[in-house]
């Protein structure tokens, strides 16, 4: 049997060449690939898996809020998103415009959804009529298209990128207020349980909220480098769209009154932030609940006779993992090694490894490997359905260490000029604001940084570190971000 | 309690205008709406429920093949579409054109994507290098653009349609062949079991196949106006693609292969198929298998003592329902009478509706009501769970009537003169063809009708209709189409 020279894996590492690590994690554990238009990436059935078990945890979660799933058109015309001019001034530098359909030039042209705003609240306000319409909650799960002229990054900077809005529209304040904060729960939970990514929780900056939001509830996370990543956002509206696009109602006292409304969104930048979190040197470490394989099995014989055996105990493995509902894989390539496989499979980031090979047979029991730590262990055939309880140890362990990470990533600054330094040195820096804009902005044009997030938990501190005057809430997060 | 007068439901029948009726059985059942820019339609959320239905069933079929999900972006670069010019000239006046982003020009024109050949084998090109990469099996579910001049037609002819294209890449030509079949079989399962809608299976003619395929395999319906509707095909692509798009892998003994592929899709027109097949002058029809709702709960009591003990009833039909897996909405709106709630469910195609009033809660019993005939029957509250072999029931039969429907719909003409008076008179119009394209032209041109499918079943005619020659295949389908 022809053995092949093992491929090289990732070759730059993390600590060394974050970026490049990147980059190569992403392409070689084949989770997408660049596709030909520059700024557009395609997702391999790997990337694919994982956002399609996203997709159905949120939607899960979702469902319990009452959202349900609907389709939008990709294509919005220019009249309808004028609309709204000050909400969609930010994204007009990146829209995508279509101007002919064949040869024939268009009357009106058409932008490629750069997020659905204008499109949906043109139709909540034909549908809306009555209290008994409301509340009305809808996801849509699609891509947005925005034209991005920085350097390509898959899953952080794309040109179009998977993701869902969604958008409620609601009869009281409250009522949307707290589902503005419901949404923001969801992710959290989400986030947290399955990709095991701590997250802090809070509001944004009048600065940093979405333009068209009376504010701007996020998650935000720091990954190993040091840089910030907003992970996801949930926006009170009040009233500002449904004035504009006359979502009214007409109340049980028959008296006409403009809705109030939310949006949320999360993309697929949630697979980067688990890429950056979690990986290490040898590439993708994968959550088990996400993980498109949980357990690979490789069997190692070097002869006929051994085959047989291995073979037939490998065979009754798989059946007891998948029927305990384990995603599992048996690697019985012909022409490679198994300590190539072992590298394959690590750079893929599979949570479970067991190997059985004649000795392994003969003793009765497995070698088992956890990607997380490379911990070796032997497990007994009779007690192997016990990687169960392994998977779930590992997807806790993963959340554990990732907090751990964030916390020795988060500091707080005692002085301005300790704030500039830290800034400098990465991470999250907790530091005490007041609220002006001024202060903020002289923050950010002196180090680069901006408020992530407002953590919704924390002591309110006294002093502004800018200009020492009284603050009114917890110490936001300064960072530099993705 | 002010009671609401009922809405009017649908105002046109089946048979006397099928078009309008079929519009306004979506609208008013809300499965899908018109967007703001014309051949764009908004799928609402029981739309979009049917069509996730749909999507989990097939992937589900798909990975059984070994198929696996990924993305494609939306944008095709015109560069690269010009690579196969043949297969790309047919889309060519209704491809819609990106020439800006923000206020730039664009060097090369980007196409929304009206299929994704290119781009996919674009990217196999440099995904496959071995005969360890194959076969690769890889499916999208995605939109389509086609820019439609003609009148919008929700789910049947539309701008933007939601789909899914599976694309596949093979060491042999028999492999891909037996792909292409068993794409086909795939499809035929999901839409007779799930959709209840009875298909005919086999090849399109040369002149009706894709223009890129060597063949193309087929199944269409007839619809209850007489029109045919193609609902899904599958295309053994042979070595067309991999040779223009350089997609080769290297064989066992070094020597460097073209590849052998296949492509099969179907889209949302299977929902416009569902209504069709199914819908009565009442409104819509559903399958219970794909029903957002299968069963709805009306509770019906006009006194404050009663709505106790009738909500009572009802709540523990809801819990035994929906712990046996049955989708059950109950239907509490205070403001409306329970007849407008009947028309309402109906309209709206809910399988089963139960109804329980004071003198059911005293005689132990409710009354059930199937949408399909409008059958009443009873069935003791401890007996209740067995609604659900009445919805397995219900499922076998829409399918039986819809296949005793098609058979109705199906004619064999006798004589080039029948055969064009029965194309007139509508339906599947069975006729023995020699196989030569001259014929089949006359036969279109005479009488407006097109070879739907050549069946794979059924006995070889001796001579054909229209010039007398031998024929080597099953008489083909003819008929006029959507």
């Amino acid at each position: 049997m022809a053995k092949k020279t093992p491929l090289v894996g990732i070759t730059a590492s993390k600590s060394g060449d974050f970026s490049e690590w990147y980059t190569q994690v992403v392409l070689k554990a084949e989770l997408a690939d660049y596709a030909p238009v520059k700024g557009l990436v395609v997702l391999r059935p790997d990337g694919y898996s994982i956002w399609e078990s996203l997709r159905t945890t949120f939607s899960r979660e979702f469902a319990r809020r009452g959202v349900r799933d609907a389709f939008l058109p990709t294509l919005i015309p220019e009249s309808l998103l004028s609309r709204e001019k000050e909400h969609f001034a930010g994204f007009n530098p990146e829209v995508y415009w279509v101007t002919h359909s064949g040869n024939n030039e268009l009357g009106d042209r058409l932008a490629l959804r750069p997020t659905s705003e204008t499109l949906a609240y043109e139709m909540y306000s034909q549908w809306i009529k009555s209290w008994r319409d409301l509340p009305l909650k809808i996801n849509f799960w699609n891509t947005a298209l925005r034209a991005e002229i920085k350097a390509t990054k898959p899953f952080l900077r794309t040109s179009e990128f998977l993701w869902q809005e969604g958008h409620t529209v609601h009869a009281t304040s409250k009522e949307a207020e707290d589902e503005t904060h419901a949404a923001l729960d969801s992710y959290r939970h989400v986030i947290e349980e399955e990709l095991a990514i701590p997250v802090v929780a809070g509001k944004k900056s009048e600065a940093e909220k979405f333009v068209g939001a009376v504010y701007t509830l996020a998650l935000e996370s720091v990954m190993p480098d040091g840089k910030a990543l907003q992970m996801g956002t949930s926006h009170f509206l009040g009233q500002n769209f449904s004035t504009a696009f006359g979502i009214k109602y007409s109340d049980r006292d028959n008296v006409e009154r403009a809705a109030w409304q939310t949006s949320w969104g999360v993309s697929w930048r949630l697979i980067g932030a688990m890429i950056m979190t979690h990986g290490d040197d040898r590439g993708l470490v994968l959550p088990p609940r996400v993980a498109p394989l949980q357990v690979v099995i490789v069997p190692i014989y070097y002869n006929d006779a051994d085959e047989g055996r291995v073979m037939a105990q490998v065979s009754g493995i798989q059946d007891t993992l998948s029927s305990s509902g384990i995603r599992v894989h048996v690697d019985s390539r012909q022409e490679l090694t198994p300590g190539f496989k072992f590298n394959d499979w690590e750079m893929r980031g599979i949570p479970v490894r067991v190997e059985v090979g004649p000795k392994d047979v003969d003793s009765g029991a497995a070698v088992i490997v956890a990607r997380i730590d490379g911990e070796k262990t032997r497990i007994a055939f009779s007690d192997i359905a016990s990687i169960s309880g392994m998977l779930e140890e590992i997807q806790s362990k993963m959340l554990a260490r990732a907090r751990e990470s964030q916390k020795d990533l988060t500091r707080t600054a005692a002085s301005y000029a300790e704030l500039a330094s830290m800034v400098e040195e990465g991470g999250f820096i907790s530091a005490p604001w007041c609220g002006a804009g001024e202060c903020e902005e002289k923050i950010k044009k002196d180090t680069g940084a901006e408020i992530r997030v407002i953590p919704f938990e924390g002591d309110v501190p006294s002093e502004c570190i800018v200009c020492g005057k009284a603050c009114s809430h917890a110490a936001p997060l300064f960072a530099r971000g993705y």
